[in-house]
């Protein structure tokens, strides 16, 4: 077993604290990774106050995860000791349905679905057909931590164009919003709607435009207009009724990547035909819409989820060879909760990545 | 000016009521039709009782017309006196916008849309961007009546293998249907889930079979799951919590011909990875749905509206070489309230059809 210090709630109301805890030391096709930076996802927000429903407890988030490889089992062909690598949403999956034969691991329709980093097995037990996890735990730690332990098929390469901090964010924020942009064909010329501009939407605004897009960002907050410009990015407050009628049928596609119910309405009237909004950063109940604008110019709502380990290596060499980069602070990892308000709050457009150093400094406190 | 007569809504809470007008003589790219038979569709309901919040008055219905050609205009080639012709829910459109460029003018973008057969323009003066209908008209006229006067291009031609009064409901419901089964992909082997067993249902159902598919109807009404099973497709009761269960994750697409609100999670959760659930029925506001269903493996809920021209005479000729024909009562126009009635009640997995012999019969009274 190996010692491992992290950050963890106990219950929806407390604080990220400390934890020490144990992993299993590195199977032969595993690999053990000293945890160098962490990124901030809202997800880690959702989970820790269990506000999906589904949070087992203790809670230790993280799913945006660079490292170094301290160890690698046996049969591990992929990465060496030394390596810098990450970890993303999925640690594991099924390996024998349909969607893991394609590579498509986060779609994975296994008993348990893919294994999450953290709070995983995604469908616990109880709700499994079979009764059982068939990765034999109750609830995975994830990366606010000083080590973790991962299959090395589910351990991608950090390009060494990319900071590693910077590249945590790409992990999780950058698939995400890399996967859907891919699939409903974003390319160079194309007109895309990003609806919020935080964690996701930096993500999104950026890779679009490195697709070749156009790119109009969707705000409620009036500050974020100007950061919108700097990225490159038209952006009208969704306040604005004039701007968004003058708008209308504009987009060939729509990203919302607000973490919360909002209205759809308004966004599903700025779709061309044809054209389709995902909806990736609320997970669970939205509003009625109005079906007379989809049926009218045959439109779609959708959604995504993170995106498979090739979509996720793919988006990082991506940014490597584009000089996309998420806008990120650095922050110690005691500072976590103080971060995690800033986020509830809106006011974060950048991404907080956690620097795991800071952890080091309070087991040697 | 052409004397014609035909049943027509004064206000949304009156009957249908014999009403005598004139037409306009056919100009030289139009054909002047003596209607045989007209459809009575869902919509008819909808626009007469102003149950859409559009009507202009009288509302003269009928949008599922055959007819023989009566006279045709100096410059018609298409079609010749004596011919049996079909009319649908279009009879015209801008002609010069991208959707009218490459022949779908169900998606016309121009100023006033396409001009339904009857309550167009569809986009009224004052609400077209320029102010004004490009169709010089205020209220269009629908097939309740013994003559309608069509520009040729939007006159289908009806197979001889095709009884005159069957083919009428494929003019809208046929094609309804027929057009988001191909484009969303439905082939040979595929699953389709078909919601509702009215009109929409029957042509859904019959279509999707000839097109090879397996397919399952949802209904609330019992007595059609032996109708379902007559068609030759499965049927589950929507209240029938463990047979829905049982069909989670089946279905390669989903057709909701239910002209009123429902609820949608029901049968999102239905859908495979990647497929789609579109709701041709309910034109207007449909309840909030779970976007978790739609995230976690890629779903997507569309719209899609009737068909193309072209679309209309390749549903026609597919039912004719596939022996696919509406189950159909014939009515005299004298029953149209009646069959509203039974229409609204659900009673109808069939589609009333009238016999237009009956408004002559009128007359001569």
């Amino acid at each position: 077993m190996i010692k491992a210090l992290g950050y963890a709630a106990k219950h929806s109301f407390s604080n990220l604290k400390p934890m020490h805890f144990e992993r299993e030391d590195a199977a032969s096709n595993e690999v053990e990774i000293e945890v160098l930076f962490c990124g901030n996802c809202h997800s880690d927000i959702h989970q820790a106050k269990d506000e999906w429903s589904n949070t087992v407890y203790p809670c230790m988030p993280g799913h945006e995860i660079v490292g170094r490889v301290r160890r690698v089992g046996s049969q591990v062909t992929r990465h060496q000791q030394g390596d810098l690598v990450g970890v993303g949403c999925m640690i594991d999956s099924c390996g024998s349905c349909g969607p893991c034969k394609t590579g498509e691991q986060n779609y994975c329709e296994g008993p348990n679905s893919w294994l999450a980093t953290y709070n995983g097995p995604m469908v616990p037990a109880a709700q499994a057909p079979d009764g059982e996890s068939m990765y034999g735990r109750d609830n995975t730690y994830g990366g606010y931590s000083d080590v973790i332990v991962v299959r090395e098929d589910f351990v991608l390469k950090i390009p060494s164009a990319l900071a590693p901090e910077v590249a945590a964010p790409i992990l999780c924020a950058g698939v995400t919003t890399f996967s859907p942009l891919k699939h409903f064909g974003v390319k160079a010329g194309s007109e895309v709607g990003v609806i919020g501009l935080g964690g996701l939407g930096d993500m999104a605004v950026k890779l679009a435009l490195a697709l070749g897009a156009t790119v109009t960002v969707f705000t409620t907050t009036e500050e974020k207009l100007a950061e919108a410009a700097t990225l490159g990015a038209s952006a009208v407050l969704e306040s604005d009724k004039a701007a968004l009628k003058k708008l209308k049928g504009s987009f060939d596609f729509m990203l919302s990547t607000v973490p919360e119910k909002h209205q759809l309405d308004p966004f599903i009237a700025l779709l061309k035909r044809d054209s389709t909004l995902a909806v990736v950063g609320a997970i669970g109940p939205l509003p009625g819409y109005n079906n007379q604008e989809l049926i009218m110019h045959r439109k779609s709502l959708a959604g995504s989820v993170i995106g498979s380990i090739a979509e996720t290596q793919e988006v990082l060499d991506f940014c490597a060879d584009h000089g996309v980069a998420p806008d990120i602070r650095l922050i110690p990892i005691q500072e976590v909760n103080r971060a995690y308000k800033a986020v509830e709050d809106g006011e974060a457009r950048f991404r907080y990545v956690i620097d795991m150093a800071s952890l080091k400094e309070l087991e040697a406190s």
